[in-house]
């Protein structure tokens, strides 16, 4: 039987409704789909174009970032250690007024998504403006988006008034119709930018594109006390009355929770889209993810930007999302390695409404996974190989990505992306961006 | 002016007292010592046998790894995802009385001290037993240690009795006396396992060789709720009763502590060693690292053993202390990157009782550095490059690694350690070892 690619792998690790790990097995591609897994010595029926030994390595599904805005790499580390709003009011949003523009997020887009591909992503959930440019980045890279719609309450360089956010946004998404790898969301901001009105003006076209709604909520504390105090209840309940709670919301952040909220989400079947390392950086409190997760509410992963991060490691951000939610919680058997792989790759894939396509390394399903070769000091010896990803390894072990098929990182060597060409452009954004940096010390050295 | 060694690079990270990043400097060093740092062209009045020109890297002070067991990193990832209680007496101790011996030590000693020295880490405290092997594994290697000499009321495989842990102790401190890279203190495992008696021991012990002592303390809520139990006081209270509080007391973990405790070990000076990622793996508790920075307590960074981290990587956790401390006390600028590379460099060297030799890249000081290679994607652009190293960057970015002058890793590629051999040994324990991993995930499914 033909096939486009054998890869012989010394671990498969599916993510399946059982998560089975396979020991010596070939996974069999034809073009985009993965058509075969099956022991490596009963892979002899198929011909294939192409076979790749990897003898040292795990199979896995790509991560799906779950929560990003991609183009803020050009900002990571522009300011850190600060309080949410010095950081906000006299850092982020002083550069990105004065710097975003078509330019710096084709810049800043291209940055991440070599970052992302090299760490073993091949999905991400992004939110930013100038979306054409992060929706023609990830073509030209070959790696799959879900694209947010941006809708906020005031101008920006992207967009006037809402009528222009929703125009814009809507064309880009037609621009992008027949790109399979491109999808669109609609992006609200946040409850506390957005007005009812808006939300309003969304929903029927939520409904009528069957367009999913992609937003932040719940950040901190001060985020639901602020919502009492102008609407009489919390953002949460905001969005319920809108009746805009269901399976096709993605809340992010969403730290600030109590019992009622849970049991809120739980019963709409909204997706949580947790953010460990942004919420520890910001200082922006705990998601009760522990909790969460009894309450039997799908919970995915993402890294948000690279300005409160400040990188976009899924592998990484896994590891802080199982150990955190272990402290959170006070108990040391919450959130498993298998838990956190599920979090990084199917919970995703269920939050984007694609895990008919992604997120498992299953029959039928799309070719999107890496390869990591783990014969190597930092992660052995081997007893469960799920616990030594999360726990153990890190990015730079990961060597192949595939992406509907196409091998987008060959043995660490981007295929799609000229790295040299992205570092010599990112450093010339940094010229133009450092004098936003203003960093003082502890000692009180620049 | 005749030096060994001449090292030009982008950035110089020194850790001085006044937190200076010096820009396109080289560092002049003679054998052990760094004799000068100054700018590249200034430098020519050297006459160095080699110089080293590295236009891409950073050069910082060796991490130092102030809590750890080493031997352990055999069995990293054998027992994860557990309450604390069936982790140890249900995994860890049975394989540990089952298999700790010499050829353990020593091989898990080995896996361990290649992995800290690709990660940057020139020094080591130790605790663990069999330490004859661990000085000798390290001295091999040509890294820092400071061993701990072990202490416990009940015999395992090392001693029967007290009497024998000191004087195997003590014996193995002479053998190593010549030996300018290996140190000693006592290290009495926690206060629940070491009777007043044996403190009393250890105690004009400690004055007349003039060690100091490194134990775990207040690793948990219910470890200081036992010793009311037991003693009618904190463990704390119950070391200050036996006057052992002091500048040469290194106490691990205390994530249990209350505002007297704080005022206590600060009067006294003593140490506190922080390992937040093994705190939140084990669900142990916070570490209230905020309020004791505040206090003006010296708290360095450990790692832990790998059963419990699963990695011994310091620029890891020097993340993992940064973004931890923030999200416990609800500060973003609290520890700020500056203040975690601190606590994995000159604060360890001042726990330990080095700071005059290490910790710092200074004139005068041992030439104990690594230098790590930040011109890449994950790390571009680059506002503050300490921002850089302790948020973005990666340890496989960690290029070169010297000791005393002495490189020991050469541009990826260690010099003083067989990696392959060290591979192949740890695939052998691992045969051994794997009968003591039982594990069942979330679905069932071993």
């Amino acid at each position: 039987m033909s096939a486009s690619l054998q890869i012989n792998a010394r671990w498969i690790i599916t993510v399946d409704a059982n998560d089975r790990v396979l020991h010596h097995h070939a996974m069999i591609i034809l073009d985009d789909k993965i058509i075969d897994i099956l022991p490596q010595d009963e892979a002899l029926k198929y011909d294939a174009a192409e076979v790749i030994t990897l003898d040292d390595h795990a199979l896995a599904p790509g991560f799906i970032n779950a929560h990003t805005h991609a183009a803020m790499s050009l900002l990571k580390g522009l300011a850190d250690d600060l309080a949410l709003d010095e950081w906000l009011s006299e850092h982020i949003w002083p550069a990105e007024s004065a710097l975003v523009d078509q330019n710096f997020v084709r810049a800043g887009s291209e940055l991440a998504i070599a970052e992302m591909i090299k760490g073993g992503t091949t999905c991400f959930n992004d939110m930013y403006f100038f979306i054409d440019e992060t929706a023609s980045a990830a073509s030209r890279a070959g790696i799959r988006v879900n694209i947010g719609i941006p809708i906020i309450d005031f101008p920006t360089r992207w967009a006037k008034d809402l009528d222009e956010y929703i125009s814009k946004g809507l064309l880009v998404k037609d621009q992008f119709r027949h790109d399979a790898l491109v999808n669109f969301s609609f992006s609200p901001h946040a409850p506390y930018t957005v007005s009812d009105e808006s939300f309003q003006r969304i929903q029927p076209l939520m409904n009528e594109l069957g367009l999913s709604m992609h937003i932040h909520a719940h950040e901190t504390a001060s985020e639901v006390t602020d919502s009492f105090e102008v609407y009489g209840k919390s953002p949460l309940n905001r969005l319920n009355d809108l009746t805009l709670l269901g399976p096709n919301l993605m809340m992010v952040h969403m730290t600030a929770l109590n019992g009622e909220d849970i049991q809120l989400l739980a019963k709409n079947a909204v997706h949580v889209i947790h953010c460990p390392e942004s919420n520890l950086k910001l200082a922006s409190g705990f998601c009760p993810v522990s909790d969460l997760l009894d309450a039997g509410i799908n919970v995915a992963l993402g890294t948000d930007g690279s300005a409160s991060n400040n990188d976009i490691d899924m592998l990484g951000e896994m590891r802080s999302a199982a150990l955190l939610a272990k402290g959170v919680s006070g108990k040391a058997d919450c959130l498993s390695a298998h838990e956190a792989l599920r979090m990084a790759t199917i919970n995703g894939a269920k939050a984007l409404g694609l895990s008919e396509a992604i997120g498992s390394l299953e029959i039928g399903k799309q070719a999107d996974l890496f390869a990591i070769n783990l014969n190597c000091i930092e992660t052995q010896p081997i007893y469960d190989v799920i616990s030594s990803l999360v726990y153990s390894a890190n990015r730079s072990q990961i060597s192949d990505v595939w992406v509907d098929g196409k091998r987008l990182m060959h043995d660490h060597v981007l295929t799609t992306i000229d790295e040299l060409s992205v570092l010599e452009r990112t450093k010339q954004w940094h010229q133009k961006i450092a004098p936003f940096h203003h960093f003082v010390s502890k000692n009180g050295v620049k």
